[in-house]
């Protein structure tokens, strides 16, 4: 059954792969599931038929034959499970760990990560503006100094790379502009070796293309594989 | 094997339940596994024994024999898969759909939610405190007027109630005191639903019951059944 993915026509950050679908492409890249993508744009996600795949109108989206799923997290879980020796350890309380560190990176490490997003953009003409911004980037430093303790040495988060990883490696990412990562070297180079992943390159390979390339090219359904 | 999770000694909202391991017991409880609770005080949760359970320093933790869990939304999905019944439905294409709306509650419904604690509390005595709130407060609307449109006149999200009801309702019981439930009356219903379940009274009576005991004698292992 073909596997098809949605993502942005123009994603709003101009191909840098910060946008989630790049995610859900690395894990597909990972599992070697060959996908399609069906491209979105900012009007048709708020309709009835994108609406219908996506309660909160947001991408990526994943349809499999009957199966419609949103959430990145549950999406590259339902990946995992389907395709579990890149992503998931064989051991039932080590793939447990690794959900652990899923869920981790979606509601402990990225909140306060979206909401440097918040205060810079959605807030970014309040006056509050600059005071605030040093409160959160202070928030994002404290988890982020608990994250290097626990990850020490390591070269991942729980024994091998897993889904745990990627996810966690996707959400530090979108802290590189803000120059938080560098303060922390050892998450920096945590980061360095996902972006290094050979299936990481390929996804965010792709996603560029569709960023780069001229609109009426880009838009339907596009094959991947 | 011994189920053991942690709550606070004493928890910051004296016994409303809306603290995290009321999730973890109300799923327990509908597995209808017994499980015993280790108390922690604040100052116990920043040293180095508990952070090596939970590298963030917060409660709950999930401890089974060798496997050691945190994060609630990991720990809800272990309790779900070691006995599916009451919490994910036996087709899997459903039971990815339950996943799907436990990444949700966590992931999109949550953090706008936290950032109304974190406006009133943390930010309380900033001089934008009134007009940040109002801001926050229409993010926090426009998720219920997406989730009311989905949810419909269902009784719960995706067909029979499961892991993903458990955690919405969770996360929408913050809101009551803050009265944006109640401009939804579908969703306030939808919570009133899932507090009826007798597991989630159970859940809710049992952290009560420690927060309104005298510290010493609610002091270490506590067994609850």
């Amino acid at each position: 059954m073909t596997i098809t993915i949605t993502a942005f026509e123009r994603s709003p950050d101009g191909g840098k792969g910060l946008v989630r679908d790049t995610r859900v492409r690395w894990a597909l890249e990972e599992a070697g599931l060959p996908y399609e993508v069906r491209l979105v744009s900012f009007r048709a996600m708020k309709e009835a038929a994108h609406l219908a795949l996506h309660p909160f109108g947001q991408i990526p989206t994943y349809e499999e034959g009957d199966l419609a799923l949103f959430e990145t997290g549950a999406i590259v879980l339902h990946i995992a499970e389907r395709q579990p020796g890149p992503l998931f350890p064989a051991d039932a309380n080590a793939r447990a760990r690794a959900i652990t560190w899923m869920f981790a990176a979606l509601n402990t490490i990225e909140p306060p990560i979206l909401e440097l997003v918040i205060v810079k953009f959605t807030e970014g003409d309040k006056p509050w503006k600059d005071e605030r911004l040093l409160l959160v980037q202070d928030r994002v430093r404290a988890r982020l100094t608990q994250l290097a303790a626990r990850l020490g040495d390591a070269e991942w988060l729980d024994g091998g790379f897993s889904a745990g990883d990627l996810l966690m490696v996707s959400v530090l990412l979108r802290l590189r502009s803000s120059g938080l990562l560098s303060e922390f070297p050892s998450l920096a180079a945590y980061v360095a070796r996902g972006e290094a992943r050979p299936a990481y390159q390929r996804a965010f390979a792709a996603q560029l293309a569709i960023n780069t390339a001229p609109l009426a090219a880009g838009w339907g359904a596009t094959p991947r594989h």
